[in-house]
């Protein structure tokens, strides 16, 4: 789609959301250098007809070992398969989109992953919406981790009239599950597509939403990412990371999407952990710590009152 | 498909083949024993309706860091959608298939990895077809090796009227590659599917194939496993290895098929490398032997005169 001029009437609001995604990029990315203490690399690009962006990743870090934090505004008119299957009637149609994706995988195998994404589409200004979503991938289990992030992502959707924490959970529960393992990838969080209506009152909440990205994972990270551990924790997460790997290029949109777009290959795929790994036939001891994660991997009321 | 009764009249003669892949499988562990040093793991199966077979796996040996060599022979109603969205007569037909599948990924990075692959379908005794093949990925290019291989297999099919080099070796290129890297995934081989006609002369060919697998890949195995590496190459060859499970995850139809089919996950995804991983913005030092590789990553005639 890179070489297609863009309807002009194609909705101008995406440049303010991207304006705020770009804003929001550089809080999340010194956020995460200051707890780090390791500083990301930026990369603006901008190709012409087609969009800007930037991308910023951190490899190799003490703390993070990978984190990425990219927002692009890219413009077209041939909507790649995962969109237009859904939704025949825009084949063809000039569209721009808007968006901000994060993933950070720690060093540390005791403190999770989180990844977040929020976007915006608009086709021709008659056709909006937008998609996003939070989600938390331990490779050992917390409960309080688990309570702690649901319970930030709630409180986010209860103030406001368009946030619907129940159905967003489910739908999260939903989407990040690898069905050939019957397991989800971790212990949810929130995923929304297609929301459309009152654009102030969804991209309030929208806006609220990046917001929340760091008060429902900091405290988890800063809980986690000094707890000792050895070769054996090291390795499990390595396992957990190959089945992250799984999910991402077997199931999820957002990686088939770019690699259908013939996106910038690396910024797609900077989603994925920096080392994963597979074993045959592994199954951990029971009463391990980490047999004990597969309860953490269906979904479940995680903010129900629990017995002591 | 598991519970599904087969109809009686579904090809007799894939019994016949799945005892002499069986008979293989034996070989090839016994040669990759014998070559290593380390003892493969035999995990014998059977699933009433659905078939039996045998997975023999490597996990961790000093030589062959992973190796895998996996029998079946399953039978059932419901093709999944890899096959019968090309052969749509076949939805709802009972068939039988065997194959036998090997993945070999040696420990020194400059060893390549080798997969082979061969099976037998059956369908009410009318449609039936072998497919195959064989490719070589190297993480390190050397002339020779993709030479050798390429004139092993060039040989074997020249001893077959059914044989074809050309098309197989063009076809194996056109398979074995990643479009969104816009590289293939190694030096390639031999590639072929619905070889269908003279059953005995496809027959013979294919099974000739089976023994070609050994004479093409262990004299690389021989020069490479030996090779004096450091950190920075076992480092390329786990970024390489990336690439492999992309490969597998993303396009692979037999990796597709068996997360399709509900097959033991463990011994579909065996196939993946035991570490791999990513990196974002990477590119090799010019004039480097990382950088070389790429010139080995592109289709080519392998066994065309060369300059010194």
């Amino acid at each position: 789609m890179s070489e297609d001029r863009v309807d002009a009437r194609v909705d101008a609001r995406v440049d303010a959301v991207a304006e705020t995604l770009f804003r929001e990029q550089d809080r999340l990315v010194a956020a995460f250098e200051e707890f780090g203490g390791d500083t990301f690399r930026r990369t603006p690009w901008q190709r012409d007809g087609f969009g800007r962006g930037q991308v910023c990743v951190l490899d190799g870090g003490a703390v993070l070992e990978r984190a990425a934090v990219n927002v692009s505004v890219v413009a077209g008119t041939r909507l790649p398969p995962s969109i237009t299957d859904s939704a025949p009637h825009l084949l063809g149609q000039p569209f721009r989109v808007t968006g901000l994706s994060m993933v950070v995988h720690p060093a540390n195998p005791y403190a999770p992953a989180c990844h977040a994404n929020f976007r915006y589409f608009s086709s021709s200004g008659s056709d909006w919406w937008f998609g996003g979503g939070v989600d938390l991938t331990p490779s050992y289990g917390f409960d309080e981790d688990a309570t702690h992030f649901h319970r930030t992502l709630r409180d986010w959707c209860a103030r406001h009239s368009v946030g619907d924490y129940p159905a967003w959970k489910s739908a999260c529960d939903s989407y990040f599950t690898l069905p050939h393992r019957d397991e989800t990838r971790g212990v949810g969080g929130v995923f929304f597509d297609r929301l459309t209506g009152s654009f102030a009152d969804h991209w309030s909440c929208v806006a609220d939403g990046l917001a929340t990205v760091l008060p429902a994972y900091l405290p988890i990270l800063r809980r986690r990412h000094a707890q000792p551990f050895t070769e054996r924790e090291r390795h499990w997460q390595s396992l957990r990371r190959g089945r992250y790997v799984e999910f991402n290029l077997v199931h999820d949109r957002g990686t088939r999407f770019g690699l259908q777009t013939g996106a910038d290959i690396d910024a797609v795929l900077v989603s994925l952990p920096p080392l994963a790994s597979w074993e045959y036939g592994l199954v951990p001891e029971p009463g391990s710590p980490e047999a004990d994660l597969q309860r953490f991997l269906t979904p479940q009321d995680w903010l129900r009152p629990r017995g002591g």
